[in-house]
């Protein structure tokens, strides 16, 4: 299932009404104003996130926000212009869990064509055991991986990248796991 | 130094003027519609593209379009709505060299926050030698190790991709790599 959200109904140049038609060199249907024939792309979006890691333990926020309000995440959020994909993922995890990080290296990279976005996590060292939720979150917590609450967790790709993490650390190497969420 | 590209002027959903402010719950200035209220995110774009390999050559495209025009690049170009980041990098191998290949893993994630963007390369075996240019490439050619056109490569990302697949080769293991492109 192609996803198409056609959420453009206006040139943001200037304003004009604009019409989804294929331009003369491209092969799919863009948002093309009717006035000043400026081409509007619509592209996925990063989301940018962390495994914090203490001991055997990793930091979940319950969220506060919609969508899965109350349900369990690991701290991510949207890649901004002006950062790279791993300053992201670590002003998320302050934003979200107040807590303090130190990288560890890319983890996973998750496609979620449905949605149109592309979730990147880094495996990540907790300095130290204080934190607290930011406004996007309820609570914070640290969970051994039987006590994971992995029936209430909010999404897909944050169940994928923690199974992925337990086995690896069970088997005591750590790789880059690429994988697609249908 | 910030990428701000501030490009927008008008709002996508009534075609009011927008201004850049801060949000109330938000942290960043953003294109506000100044009738409906509507907030405009503006993010990084990804770029995905494939170290198409046949023997000990990378098949490289010279650039047909602007910009870096005449400049050699690997095959690559804007994740679309509607594919995974695997299916993007298949489909410009195929538009810009229309080479048949086979994904062989993700290989680089690199950074290029002066541009907003995020570049992913997947490494990639090409199944036969059957490859030719398509319309935004001048040529397609193979190259080994050191008749590759190091000085006229298109992308820094490029450069950096192939410099990292040349050395992993030579030690007979590949892994992903991540960095930043200042």
């Amino acid at each position: 299932m192609l996803f198409q959200p056609r959420s453009i109904r206006h040139c943001k140049a200037c304003g004009a009404a604009v019409r989804y038609v294929v331009p003369a060199d491209d092969n799919r249907e863009r948002a093309v104003c009717s006035a000043c024939g400026l081409v509007h792309y619509e592209n996925p979006l990063n989301v940018v996130g962390t495994v914090p890691v203490w001991g055997d333990q990793v930091l979940l926020c319950r969220r506060n926000i919609e969508p899965r309000y109350g349900l369990w995440t690991l701290p991510a959020g949207f890649l901004e212009l002006g950062e790279t994909t791993a300053d992201g993922a670590i002003r998320e995890t302050v934003e979200e869990a107040g807590a303090h990080i130190e990288l560890e290296g890319l983890y996973t990279l998750l496609n979620v064509v449905r949605v149109g976005q592309v979730h990147l996590f880094y495996r990540a060292r907790l300095l130290d055991t204080v934190f607290a939720p930011g406004p996007e979150s309820i609570e914070v917590q640290l969970f051994d991986e039987a006590s994971v609450p992995w029936q209430t967790l909010a999404f897909r790709t944050v169940r994928e990248t923690l199974l992925h993490y337990f086995a690896d650390r069970r088997r005591g190497r750590f790789e880059v796991h690429a994988a697609d969420i249908s």
